[in-house]
């Protein structure tokens, strides 16, 4: 797996090493993301998620559409349809009207893009799957930041997801001996997983104790046990699709860091959960922003 | 295509002709439809639809997920679930819940049966598509049955589905020359898929003139084209993935009349349509049944 793939050349030629390209991202995207999270107007965040649900839409059609040009453009529009109306309209009728346009509409997408026929069957199920998968998770954490401290819930759902990476990294290095599911993804280590829960459970009592007043710590700390687990699981479900279908990389959207799916995957399942967790379990109030 | 398939079997083995099972059937099924859709109290035809789903996932299962049990388990009942909430508590806050809860669990589910490996990119789209496509769309069916007069919207729905076929079967042979779509269903005609709309539209101004008061007769007309070209299509959808996935008949539920999917394919694209149609273009209100 070192030799170097499509994403990385072009880089090499502009003459950056990875971890420059790296670095260099990471300084001009995380004072963006805080200025969006803290500062800027509510639609601000809301947009940007619509537009990263389009980015991340990209990216699946790639894995899972073959990339053919009609099917990825509805699968981008869904996409895009899905976190705008979760986003900035989450009533009844709308959420109803969206599930039952989805299954609608995938489906007569792929009797105009039918071949090859055993591809069909694979690419009407994430016609219908895709928006819901990237769309609804994306729609998640644009929707956490609806929440009263909105920033500062996503936040602490990124640190469920970065956090447990990080954690298990370290803890994996260190202690790592027991293959936690070799098929899908050999490297991890079921000490590897434990560190990552620990480290999740202190990310979020530093984040619950420090700017989440209110919410009870052991809250936090269920939430972030929850949370952790699902998020460890949902990266490797991202692994099972790029191995199913054959893909390396889910994208190369973010320079030196891979595709935007590959990023966020353990957020996408942490914010779902999250989210979940402040509507049921706490009865947070979420205010939709206007745009208009 | 002429040898018996593994459906029929059984049936020839009790003596009876297809044509007689079949008969016998519909002289069984039929009066029981009509008695939920217009005699029996709401939550009756209700909770039919939430069995009618999981009949329709366990096929659906069998087309896609390769039968295997426990994915099957689960599509059965996130589809029972789907139905469930569509049709009982269409909330925005179960709807979104639902959505959420889709998305999650469809994946995780796949870690714990992933092999074979290279079917599991299929498997995790339908996992998250199935019950969103048969729970939305049974979910739809019984949505019509909410609104005023709600058994005859529902006759209506069926009415443009099979009137469809119907039509479509008599002027296909009648006239039928050009080949509509011969990749996926060789027999149905360009001419027939005209006489299915010229049905359609026939049925609907019966149906709507005797029967939905108040609602414009140019209504009816413009709903019947749409709903009839929508069902056509979706009629072609389930075909795609049983050509794509090698099944030929979606399952042996109904005696003499092969699978509920296979059934009720067109209708669950008419179903949608009509339901979308009497919300945004009627404004139609329709009433949830209360279960307890």
């Amino acid at each position: 797996m070192s030799d170097p793939t499509e994403a990385n050349e072009p880089k090499k030629e502009r003459g950056l090493s990875n971890l420059a390209v790296r670095l260099l991202t990471a300084a001009v995207a995380i004072p963006a993301l805080l200025w969006m999270l803290f500062l800027a107007p509510a639609w601000v965040f809301s947009c940007f998620g619509v537009v990263a649900a389009a980015a991340g839409a990209v990216e699946l059609a790639g894995m899972t559409l073959g990339g053919e040009r009609l099917l990825s453009g509805w699968l981008v529009l869904a996409t895009m349809a899905v976190t705008a109306v979760v986003v900035f309209t989450p009533s009844a009728e709308a959420l109803l009207t969206l599930m039952v346009g989805l299954f609608v509409t995938g489906p007569l997408v792929i009797l105009l893009r039918p071949a090859p026929l055993e591809k069909a069957g694979l690419r009407m199920g994430w016609l219908i799957a895709g928006p819901l998968y990237v769309g609804g998770a994306i729609g998640a954490i644009a929707t956490l930041h609806h929440l009263e401290r909105g920033g500062t819930w996503v936040v602490l759902a990124m640190a469920l997801a970065w956090g447990s990476d990080t954690g298990g990294y370290f803890a994996g290095r260190a202690f790592g001996k027991h293959k936690l599911y070799e098929l899908i993804s050999p490297k991890k280590t079921i000490e590897g997983a434990i560190g990552g829960l620990a480290a999740v459970v202190a990310f979020g009592l530093v984040i619950g104790s420090q700017w989440l007043p209110g919410v009870p710590l052991w809250h936090v700390v269920v939430l972030s046990l929850l949370a952790g687990a699902v998020g460890q699981a949902g990266d490797l479900c991202v692994s099972v699709v790029k191995r199913s279908t054959g893909v390396k990389d889910s994208g190369f959207l973010i320079p030196g860091h891979g595709g935007l799916l590959d990023r966020i995957d353990a957020l996408m399942f942490t914010a779902a959960v999250t989210l979940l967790y402040t509507h049921w379990a706490l009865r947070l109030p979420a205010t939709v922003p206007h745009l208009f």
